[in-house]
């Protein structure tokens, strides 16, 4: 490959740690016999995650009760090529159901800007705060109004809140204003809304406003975690291209590590925010054996894929080149190895009471590869 | 009059001292040459109210910089029959001008509801609570996420908040829950809430549901002022009735002592909420040589007077019989006395930092009686 060379410069190798995704879109989620969440892990372990938070919002509906999680995990038994974890979404009525969950899944998730039944009102917010069990993550993706409703009620309660998929300069704010006051709040910004604006996609409401963008940059020491999110896949929907489970995984990475190319970043900053913030907030389980290698710095053209990816044709400068999970090579320079799915689901993991908590090795259930 | 001996029972007159209407809607208040204010002083020496908290919003636009301040201060200088002080709104843009007005007016009033230019973003409201004296008081009419909203503002920064004319059990319920969270944040509701729904006038948005009506009562220890407000004007406005500066005053106390009367209120209940709160909130100067005697028990039927009344053809069960201010009677019956105007522009009163507050005498200036 020609272009590649006329770029080639000095470069760098580095090992990172497995990486977590806290919010990964799953479109067939909780549609029977999807294979979208297999297709997920699969993605998502190439490109460098060992671990995936799955948000309880797709196409099809909610994960918001206990029929719905059981679809999200029987899909779950396809096999999985990472680790992965279930939340359960709020919903206007649902207050009393997640109560029923709670053990079973990772966080809840209450939503204002996704799909029908938001939360409109904070006596429904109030609700679920009083449901939930004290000690689990609470995730929102309020923006505005709605996100300081949410704070102050997080605040009365005396509970931790992490927001979701930050766009705006407004709410980035609000939310560093709400840490220096000591609000127990965390966020975090999808890579996409890093490095795509408004500017690229006009009309895009979801992506942010240049002002915004550069907001998100000068407020870095506020966002705790970088995410995919749902934004690659609205991105895709709203420019009529196909809409796809992968979209945006694979360019999470190698455009966060442009970043730090150029000199926006440093890798501490990436790892911290892609492994360590996650792992504290989430009380997720730790990854004996799972790490990955990437070269920063020679530039390159990205190819197209199967999955659309509005970075086609753009020059990024890293690449991630090995990935390993329970100490096994799974992919190597993009390509997937022939591994089966040893994933697990971690939903339960951390779902016991802090001083109940029993060690890693003890919960984790055996792995079931795809039969 | 033959139907008020009719229903004579044993009754009671009861002193109060001078009342507090903590929000008078005066439409003319920033028009020139409008006697609006004067009549509302006029109309409220006459109700039993000797101080009244001018709303900064009104008909013809709002008080919200030096010179609409300017034209309220001069539509006051007309003379005034009982006290008053002047607020100033907060606009999108104007967080530098009030800055400049804050010594001369009593409140900061952040309006969401009430006419244009509402303040919609938090940023904005930031602005407002960064730029405003931190020991005067801030009143908001916000609702639902904008109230919870601004008392996340108020609750990171420390400051005390007021939310006027709450007519909603959510919004109420908020409000009890932060209270017990220890937010420092009070609120007032309209008489007319307490008394009319929107099951007497369908349509009527602005009235409480009957569901919100009843939670209004049961969250009567939540409910820290009673207060006029523009809801009288708002509903005559609505009903297509003669819209005046007078509507709704003379009702207050015959409405709420009724409640008294009729066993839901106690007398203390009524006291403390038009007079000590009230006083105790906004840093009011104690008015000596200003009371009320009221009968309370002796039912009768409310005639129409020049200024429109939803409660005209009711029975009500309380009168004001007697008002006194600066140790004079200035009303007997209902009836005003041939008196001059003697109420003053008292603004200023409180401007100081607490610890330079002056007694009250040295600073009230001379009255200036209307020319
Ligand atoms: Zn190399
Ligand atoms: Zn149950
Ligand atoms: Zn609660
Ligand atoms: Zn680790
Ligand atoms: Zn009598
Ligand atoms: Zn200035
Ligand atoms: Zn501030
Ligand atoms: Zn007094």
């Amino acid at each position: 490959d020609i272009s590649i060379r006329d770029y080639q410069t000095s470069h760098r190798t580095i090992q990172l740690p497995g990486l977590v995704n806290i919010a990964a879109f799953v479109p067939g989620l909780v549609s029977r016999d999807s294979d979208d969440l297999q297709r997920a892990t699969k993605a998502s372990i190439a490109a460098g995650f060992s671990m995936i938070r799955v948000m309880p919002v797709s196409k099809g509906g909610s994960i918001s009760d206990v029929k719905s999680l059981k679809v999200a995990q029987q899909n779950g038994k396809r096999g999985a090529y990472c680790d992965f974890n279930l939340s359960i979404a709020a919903t206007s009525d649902n207050a009393h159901q997640i109560s029923h969950a709670a053990g079973e899944v990772g966080s809840l998730f209450i939503p204002f800007n996704h799909l029908s039944d938001n939360i409109s009102k904070v006596a429904q917010v109030e609700a679920h705060f009083d449901a939930w069990p004290t000690h689990k993550p609470i995730i929102t993706d309020a923006r505005t109004t709605d996100l300081a409703s949410i704070l102050l009620l997080a605040s009365l309660h005396n509970r931790r809140i992490h927001v979701t998929a930050v766009t705006t300069k407004d709410d980035i704010k609000l939310i560093a204003l709400g840490k220096e006051k000591g609000l127990k709040v965390t966020c975090d910004v999808s890579i996409y809304s890093l490095h795509l604006s408004q500017k690229d996609f006009p009309g895009c409401q979801f992506l942010p406003t240049e002002e915004d963008q550069a907001a998100l940059w000068e407020y870095l020491e506020t966002i705790d975690v970088f995410s995919v999110g749902s934004l690659p896949y609205q991105l895709a929907h709203f420019l009529k291209k196909p809409t796809d489970v992968t979209v945006g995984i694979a360019d999470a990475l190698p455009l966060i590590l442009t970043s730090v190319a150029d000199g926006k970043l440093t890798v501490e900053d990436v790892r911290v925010r892609l492994h360590d913030n996650p792992i504290r907030i989430f009380e997720l389980h730790e990854q004996l054996g799972a790490s990955l290698e990437v070269e920063i710095d020679r530039p390159y053209t990205l190819e197209a894929t199967e999955s659309w990816s509005p970075f086609t044709g753009k020059t990024l400068k890293a690449t991630v080149q090995r990935v390993t999970f329970q100490d096994e090579t799974v992919c190597l320079d993009g390509t997937m190895l022939s591994v089966s799915p040893r994933g697990t689901d971690m939903s339960t993991h951390g779902a016991l009471p802090p001083t109940a908590v029993v060690s890693t090795p003890a919960v984790r259930p055996v792995t079931q590869p795809m039969s």
